[in-house]
């Protein structure tokens, strides 16, 4: 690719204690929304069961900043609605819904291309984040359904574990704590950096260029070393370095 | 199947505040153990990455009682170590680790055949207990590796919630509580019961007879019906009512 003209906004969650949904987040949304000149999003709604109910909700959000919102399961042809989207928006839910349903009807490599090679601008809140980076591998939710494939749509070259949450110290609790299982994934061969992301915060991608945006620091953990965390505003391109989808240093 | 001999120990998880590992279950584990003349349990230790640590720690637990332990991992045939098995006991960890290895061993039908036919003792422990039910669709680990499939050894015909947990109503985290992501299960076609174990509760299967057991009352999630409490001791042998490996009810 000789390009790298990718714009994201990777959210934690839509949903924030004591703020309207992607409300917390509305001054990156729009912003890159009206830099874009952006006046439809395409919303991808396959991680609920209910698609239109999640529509009307969904374009209640988008509608008070002035933005129409179309549902890509009212598209008689979803690849052909991806092709012809101005901006996309992929909401949170079920993960393996959601990527399952992507797979089953083939918009991987249409999303991959309008956003990597076109820089129509991408947006996704929980699920909808989780399948935007390398695989789905530390997502929080259930495998209710198996899709054909853990790798997602690879936007970043890394994992990113939303609604991410600290250990309770009063929990007396056994299952294992969010670090925890994070740390099982990094054992794995295959594991690469992982960003925990807390709720309301969000990870910015311009290009070559990340930036961790939103309410709160995030942690980050990666094979082999101790997690570390990150404040909101930090630069954190240096997670696009190995960077095979846009070569940012090589 | 003419006979149907299986005799199981679904527990929710190996450690419960308070108690050492196991400890709490003590009594129906040496009494399945004694009536079946075992002394030696096979261990599969798959589910946590250290398989000798993960052995020396189970086998400090059983060699109170009485028992020896082998490493399914130290020897050269995992096959016909199940095949020669007294009794079988699957501890906690990642259930998608455990199931994948399971698979890439060829294990599924061995022991499939050993507990199903053959009535030696099967006990799981959290993620040992999930991949004991029909699917780990219901399990609530991190999916860090991909099985080829989530089917699991079908020991019994319906799902288990492992670790169940109330919803916190003092929390502020925007994740899905449990219950919701087992609704979320129930949304599917292919769905079935799912019977959410609490720390400190187990199943106890005898053949066409299950029994709730422990310290805790569980939760049954059921597709188009709310969920419903059930109590220790009670007989949840209703179950297996649609049990195509034992067929108690036809």
């Amino acid at each position: 690719m000789s390009r790298c003209v990718r714009q994201l906004l990777l959210i934690s969650s839509s949903r924030l204690e004591g703020y309207e949904p992607l409300e917390f987040a509305a001054n990156d949304i729009n912003a890159l929304l009206k830099k874009n000149n952006v006046s439809t999003l395409l919303f991808i709604p396959y991680a609920l069961k209910d698609h239109d109910t999640y529509l009307a909700n969904t374009t209640k959000i988008f509608s008070k900043w002035g933005y129409e919102v179309v549902g890509i399961h009212n598209s008689r042809n979803p690849i052909e609605a991806v092709q012809k989207a101005q901006a996309i928006f992929v909401g949170g839910g079920n993960t393996f819904r959601l990527l399952k349903t992507l797979y089953d009807n083939q918009l991987i490599d249409a999303i991959q291309r309008r956003v990597l090679e076109e820089g129509v601008p991408y947006i996704g809140a929980s699920a909808g984040t989780n399948v935007a980076t390398r695989s789905i591998h530390t997502t929080n939710d259930m495998p209710i359904v198996f899709p054909k494939s853990f790798e997602g749509l690879a936007l970043v070259p890394f994992n990113i574990n939303p609604h991410y949450l600290d250990a309770d110290k009063n929990s007396t609790h056994k299952g294992e704590t969010r670090e925890e299982r994070i740390i099982q994934y990094l054992e794995e061969a295959h594991a690469g950096p992982v960003l925990g992301l807390r709720e309301g915060s969000w990870l910015q991608v311009e290009g070559c260029k990340a930036t961790l945006k939103g309410l709160y620091a995030a942690r980050l953990f990666v094979p082999k070393k101790d997690a570390k965390e990150y404040e909101s505003g930090n630069d954190m391109s240096f997670l696009l370095d190995d960077d095979w989808i846009c070569r940012c240093k090589q």
